[in-house]
């Protein structure tokens, strides 16, 4: 099996499909290919027809989008493990899935993921808003799961989540004390702590991603 | 089960969760409410903590989000068949209606769901491409399913693509001969009449969404 992802410093849509495969311990070759880079873009071309990172080539199956490669990966290997056992519960997850899958653009466009940087900001109301969302989201899961993962076990709600974790740090905004406290354990975890690792490593400067050095104070 | 929607003329969220319903014949109590009127934020206020539509209240279950509906439908009333069986083909078409929940920005944003009108618009390159791509997909399956859905049985992703179906048809875009198959197909459906003549008995007008007058010719 083959994910192809992109520089871990910037790469919030391959942070979330590598960490499935870290999470459960999975065998994968790691394919990493410098984002916008000619060679980025020749490798893809054979690979998925978007052009666009994630991607996961599996025998004949190739599969692309990071929610469409996390499901792929629960039904194939992981026997459904990685979604909340009970109906409820799993739909709640995928709706908050879900809800990062297609939203909060002001929060992506105004905090792009920088793993090595520490940035000030000024938000504008509507990446404010998204920021108080995701805080009532973790906060009322830490209500029901305290110090756990947003279900309780690790699910693909959490590998959604794990991007905004990173963010949040890198352009040091204040949470809430429940949603801090996930924060946290997310920035914590052994996977999480690997991938930065791994991207510390990094020396390629990607300019389409430090876009975010105009809103510095 | 309810299910709550907003004006059929322009909600395109709306129809993509309204379909599993009507294409299987499940039993839901739809509640349409106007787009952005008081009215919309207070009733949703409590059924979901985004206040959007679509939004599925099934007993105890609250689900928010098209794609979270759908699977959630898919798993707890459809015993899996809104899917296609095969794990292969399953991933396919998750990629697919993945990749339309997140993307295809350019088109969203220049060519508003707008069933009743008849409009011209000079699409920016972006959104160009999008249908560039769109044609593709559909052409694509057309090639494996001619005259057929996505994956020959309906689909979730079917549902994903039905209201771009509506819009290319609202601004007049050209299409492949196998894409325009598939879009006509969509239009001819029973599901997509039926919502088309609820969408033409209603005579608000909902300002945010007319935004696509400014690109009129």
């Amino acid at each position: 099996m083959q994910l192809f992802i992109g520089n871990q410093n910037y790469s919030s849509w391959s942070l979330r499909a590598w960490l499935i495969f870290t999470q459960f311990d999975l065998e994968v070759d790691i394919k990493k290919l410098k984002l916008f880079s000619d060679e980025f873009y020749q490798q893809l071309s054979h690979v998925t027809p978007t052009a666009k990172v994630p991607a996961l080539v599996d025998g004949s199956i190739t599969v692309w989008d990071s929610l469409a490669i996390l499901e792929y990966i629960n039904e194939a290997y992981l026997d459904n493990k990685a979604w909340p056992n009970a109906l409820s519960e799993r739909a709640h997850a995928r709706a908050i899935a879900a809800e990062m899958h297609s939203g909060f653009n002001d929060v992506r466009n105004e905090m792009p993921m920088n793993c090595r940087a520490t940035r000030q900001v000024k938000l504008s109301l509507g990446a404010q808003k998204d920021i108080a969302r995701i805080d009532a989201i973790w906060s009322q899961q830490m209500q029901l799961h305290p110090n756990e993962w947003l279900f309780g076990q690790w699910s693909i709600a959490d590998a959604m989540y794990a991007p905004i974790a990173l963010r949040m740090q890198t352009y040091g905004i204040e949470l809430s004390t429940p949603a801090q406290i996930y924060q946290q354990k997310v920035l914590n975890s052994k996977a999480v702590q690997l991938w930065l690792a791994q991207a510390s490593l990094e020396t390629d400067t990607v300019m389409e991603d430090e876009a975010g050095e105009s809103l510095v104070d």
